[in-house]
């Protein structure tokens, strides 16, 4: 079993980022996994998504359940084979997670208060340049590659854009080349429940002593149901009651009710919503929603995506979920298409997995098929 | 131009409900546009979804852009042709557009205190045997047809389960035998976006003064992404950003905020969601959802579509939208199913037109021609 150790560096030199700020000092949480070979040609970034940390594998040695967010894909003999490559997981700017974000004290505030509100709006070329200097910090100036899924395949595509030559391969997952009108709405939707939340206070919610949980629970179960597939919600809850499956009874009647819980599938996301307000922070999340917003690399070449990853120097693996409708195959193929257009070498598999856009932290059989022959190749490239 | 006159009737004797308990008594607000024929074989029935009402066609004498929602299907040489037949629009119990709802007084308050949060559950079945009732007192013993979309559709089916005699053909139109999972899913997230705003009071706001409007706003601006394509949201707002409309200009910066509109779709989500809270009312929300997660006629048929529509003797007509993914054509064509197992004369239409379930208010040639052909022929059947 992988031990996690979480570890931290701090960053004097201010960090500049795309809104023209920048941010003074900040510190950066991580994990590594497995041995940086000598000519320090191993080492794998992991970039991560909406609400998961810089503990993607392995678990702590005294905390039961602890798995990290991507343990069925990284870790000893697995996909990403931690007995050849030095893996770092990475927690982002922003987050609430241990890296500078926040909840954490503002150096400009004169009372010494934190962030909140006024946290600069990060981006995910300010999240790559970040993880930049923490490979500089670590002595490692090539990356065999850099994977992630969702948001985090974004980090990896902006990875091969504003690093060229520092990434060998790029691993993209359920990602797409922006976000759709539709998808910026699911966003808009969520932090809107969360500023309209009386408890936001504008997002110093933390002076009042108070957190916003009525608008992030709104905001979880939105995107819980988006993140899933019509399909495997009918498999798992279908229009069970909650009262027949508490009663363990094949039938039972209605209760003819508007507020209280009648199906099963109200109560497990209601327990989602409680779950996820307890953890999460309400200024992150509308951070990170906007930074999805924001990515569109295509955008400073005229729309045109194959212009913008002319600079991409890697090799890319893209695979998508057929089942995924909010980073739906097709934005897949936009990017496969536009590195092809740069005669890039790009691997596409689209997986028939029935779990939506949360496949891609699931253990699918097709799906770690794919990454482990890529990264075996990968692995002899590089020699390890 | 067809003028509209809302009517009302109140009617003593309860009505008794599926959950078991009964309205004491009770109006119903409804129109009607054309003439009753002498042997009264000319009348068509529409029932409406969520958010609409009585008002179907026509416009209000002394009102501008007051059309009634489905304005283009009915009128003087329309699809569903006032000249010909008799059309009655009714709005639901519960409601808040007229008819007995929520913000009505409780004839069981000791203080002449309104229903709010104690108004009744109310379902499908139950507005269809009040819309009985409403035609009893019309003097209507047959329907020529029964007509609705979405959950207007759901009346329209119910229609020729519960009263198989009084309806010689339905019209159902974007609709499903029941919602999936991820449709209550959708369904459970507004209502908890309007329960869990301090404003809401366990639904007896009225008598703090206030209304739940962020609650509102959040579950209007859910519902409306989710009536939408993803396809026509990219046509119409794309990833266009908000000052760059309003400036005029081709392209803009962004203006990097996490609380300030940057994207027109944000904008537009926001104005639906501001308009809809200032008209209308939570608890008839709440109600007129949970009458779409509770309608399922084959629950009590063991699961047995197809036993559940044994009953009816109606000829039908399906619709759906092929860009429809909340009432998606596969539900549609359940139904078809069902009805072909029980020998039933059914036609069915799949438009493929890009609108999403909003589809089914919209004028598109294609939908209108099959209607309004339906339509003669049921004419020529009863001689009008």
């Amino acid at each position: 079993m992988l031990i996690a150790t979480p570890q931290s560096l701090h960053f004097e030199a201010p960090l500049p980022l795309q809104s023209g700020t920048s941010i003074r000092a900040y510190d950066l949480a991580f994990e590594t996994y497995g041995t940086l070979n000598a000519n320090k040609t191993n080492a794998v970034l992991i970039c991560h998504a909406l609400n998961a940390s810089h503990h993607v594998a392995g678990v702590y040695a005294d905390q039961a359940k602890s798995e990290g967010w991507w343990d069925s894909m990284i870790g000893p003999g697995k996909p990403v084979d931690t007995n050849r490559f030095f893996v770092i997981g990475v927690n982002n700017l922003g987050s609430c997670f241990g890296s500078t974000g926040p909840m954490h004290i503002n150096p400009d505030s004169a009372q010494g208060q934190v962030y909140g509100a006024d946290f600069p709006v990060v981006t995910v070329e300010d999240w790559v340049d970040a993880q930049a200097r923490l490979l500089d910090r670590l002595g490692i100036e090539t990356l065999a590659a850099v994977m992630g899924g969702s948001l985090g395949g974004m980090q990896a595509l902006a990875w091969t854009l504003q690093y060229p030559s520092r990434v060998r391969r790029a691993v993209v997952v359920a990602s797409a080349p922006n976000l759709t009108a539709e998808n910026i709405a699911f966003n808009e939707v969520a932090r809107r429940a969360i500023t309209t939340d009386p408890d936001f206070h504008g997002g110093h919610f933390y002076r009042h002593g108070v957190v916003p949980k009525r608008g992030l629970r709104i905001a979880r179960m939105i995107g819980h149901i988006t993140y899933l597939s019509d399909d495997v919600m009918n498999a798992k809850f279908g229009r069970q009651l909650r009262h027949a499956v508490q009663d363990a009874v094949a039938s039972a009647d209605y209760r003819y009710s508007t507020q209280e819980v009648e199906f099963q599938i109200e109560s497990y996301l209601r327990y989602q919503g409680d779950k996820f307000a307890d953890y999460f922070d309400a200024n992150t999340y509308l951070l990170i929603t906007r930074a999805l917003d924001y990515f569109d690399p295509a955008r400073t070449f005229g729309g045109s995506l194959t212009k913008a990853l002319a600079a991409a120097r890697s090799k890319f693996l893209l695979i998508s979920f057929v089942t995924d409708w909010r980073f739906a195959p097709a934005r897949s193929r936009e990017i496969v298409k536009a590195l092809l257009d740069n005669q890039r070498d790009v691997s596409y598999a689209e997986i028939d997995a029935p779990h939506g856009h949360d496949a891609f932290l699931l253990d699918d059989v097709r799906y770690h098929s794919v990454v482990r022959s890529y990264l075996e190749s990968l692995a002899q490239e590089v020699g390890v």
